[in-house]
């Protein structure tokens, strides 16, 4: 199957189509996952030695561990979306409906808070740590960093979810994972490295500290949008024909 | 074959066979692997200066290194449980009879004390650290996150077994040391991070601390079993398709 | 398709085959892939504590997980360089045309420039660093290491893009990242571990500090040219079978 | 092609099979790939800050990243061994000719001791490390650890190289990979964390210390040698079926 556009529908039986067997099932996947990707992510970051420059590494390989499991353990329910940007971006290129994408976001953020309860309940008198903006800069530079690094996960997501890969559709979620953690690498002090809105409302909830999420939505949903049309009008439209790696090259120089 | 139940067997005839020569060899598969993974953990541990910031990376890898490498050498024989929770999780799951379990659980158990007891002896002068728990935790909150993150590495190696994830099966085994590696990542400061209670028993009995045991078999034997059937029953039921990244989430929202 | 030479054509013809549709988004997936890894790289060496002992890991790792998501996700559109060595190698085993590779020439080293700029105005007042040399090393011998490491590099986007490998082709864009991070981590505090002349360029021309260019680009640009003409004529020439770890070493021995 | 015996030949005959073009690719490999390991391993241990917790970390990724690039690389011409050890094992276990051995034996020690020379070359002034026995250690003790070790990661060179583990195989090179990390995580303090004696020799030649040496050849050689024996015709005799990751585990039970 190729990257298949959804028939238009009446917005009503939209909405019977988000609450069958199967879609429930893929909520409660989206939960599984976003609780275990944002406990592994929160619970590192409190885990980690604060000023320690150990802990940029730290934050960044438990967030590439944890997505790619996370992807992985939900990819046949779900799709392994984990996070509100991602869902959005498959919404504008048309591969979920709206009422769906609504309960994945509902989904992702209760088991981003429930992550963070757990957190902080279990470990007595820690504080839950939530994404900082560095001193020199501003909410709308954070927020384009932000939203550049989202632009590139959804990208990623949706070339690890394109069909075409052939052999490489087996890498897939470790790929994904891959590119959450250098992003971290490179944006971990300066704007925090979420490109996941529901992993920065969730750690802001339970810390009581909502001031910077915009910063954390608006960016990271505009890259996510753009991703999903860039991939699939531009870099990859459907008419192309199956991948790999030197394959293409070749051909585009004969 | 999809996610197989046992026929109803007679309690003997389930104990022949679990003396075939296929099943001792699927338990020296496992005392391979177990001693391995325990070696590479508790090794690590030793290894890393005691109190630096860097331990924590030092012993998460480790986790995650050794126990991709110990399921995939013990794939073919055992399936590689090296641990006796995901073992528990499958025999709740119906996957694995109760006296082939019990001789996994010896086999994996004898691999961890053996484990410890060769690092003791050949490091001679250095003590086998075991796991801790952190000063403002209870032993209950303790095991409950660590049964939480058993929980996870259950639903992981179901997932990872499931034949319906079919290009995706190749990495199965990387993506079970990745969630290994997460959850140290994100307890151990707090629980310590083990998940294994093997790995647990062995280090405890060596280095003759066997204080918080029940911390480390209680909660991940339920995590473990919970996991079992929240898989099998509510999120992957036998009747759902095959499985792809995007396949299903577009399927979702048509 | 083994690995197919290209028919000798005119130049204005091989030109016309280089502002196709295809051939113009296999740039813009080259711009995409090398800004996100240029954007890893350089901005990992900025988040990480200067003089730290684990900013060699903290870069290394940016690297590796940024080469495996760059190359994975232009893998269908351009073959996935992002790096003007391999497009070079590439060349000189005949696999891309000149006028087509000089299009990606162009496509990396302005996002290359690109990422550099947007790191330097985001972060406000943080100095983009460039690649160094250490002091008692000369230049010759930094352009050699680099053209060392260069040559392996090359070597394995080869092999990863080699059709016979068969099954292993699925984690061909995995192992080019760990090429590249073993390759910063045995030679970062010497020569800076670039092997990437886009890369080196970039950060350069943001931070106006142009002296050393040569080093990043001459070594390099012959160790890439060299690989590209031992695999494809000495070690894998083209009637050699199909590709298997242990096949082809029994086949030896027999 | 199931685990396949040479069928036996006179030794003249073996000889000249050791010396067709297709043996000299595979020696060539050898080289290519076993210089790439050691220059990774010992410049990873000359890059990183003696004496600081973080180079722990350093060097055992370098041997993952290095070993499993150097094992993908060398796959179709030589098998990938990279190893004086991994070779002795597949000799025992007759997968290869003793000349063809010897003369990979050769490249492998050859590609170290040059590998050494050019960092100690390039870096100038800086010495080559070599492996290192913890002072509470005995030699034999040391020679041991090593010795386990080594059985482990020729044990995993088996299994990844088995045709019978079916989609696994696509991932074999990494889990080798894996496997000499979490070795190096658990024993790089007490005896080095070497298991490739090609390696340790090749640093302690330009080095000028070869005191150790019995150490780093007696140990893993027999490790080497019983985990062909044990592989072959205990754990996965010729006449066991295909491999999966559950498969087995339901079969053994039921």
């Amino acid at each position: 199957m190729l990257i298949r556009k959804m028939p238009p529908l009446a917005l009503s039986s939209r909405f019977r189509q988000s609450i069958t067997p199967d879609a429930l099932r893929s909520y409660l996947a989206e939960f599984i996952s976003t609780f275990f990707f944002v406990f592994a992510v929160v619970g590192s970051s409190m885990a980690s030695t604060e000023g320690d420059p150990s802990s940029l590494v730290t934050v960044a390989i438990a967030n590439t561990f944890a997505l790619s499991s996370a992807v992985y353990i939900a990819a046949g329910a779900s799709g392994g979306h984990v996070n509100p940007a991602v869902t959005f971006g498959m919404a504008v290129g048309g591969h979920i409906s709206v009422p769906t994408a609504l309960f994945y976001w509902l989904s992702q953020m209760l088991a981003s808070v429930f992550a963070s309860l757990v957190l902080r309940v279990m470990t007595v008198s820690q504080r839950v740590p939530t994404y900082a903006i560095a001193e020199e800069m501003t909410g709308f530079g954070a927020s384009m960093l932000e939203g550049l690094l989202t632009f590139v996960l959804v990208y990623t997501v949706y070339a690890c979810s394109d069909p075409r890969r052939g052999p490489l559709v087996a890498i897939g979620p470790l790929v994904i994972g891959l590119t959450a953690g250098a992003g971290v690498l490179s944006a971990g002090p300066f704007s925090g490295g979420s490109m996941n809105p529901a992993c920065a409302f969730g750690s802001a909830v339970i810390a009581g500290k909502l001031k910077n999420q915009a910063v954390y939505w608006v960016g990271p949903l505009i890259g996510a949008g753009v991703a999903g049309l860039v991939y699939d009008n531009v870099v990859f439209p459907p008419e192309v024909p199956a991948v790999s790696i030197r394959g293409v090259s070749d051909a585009v120089g004969v």
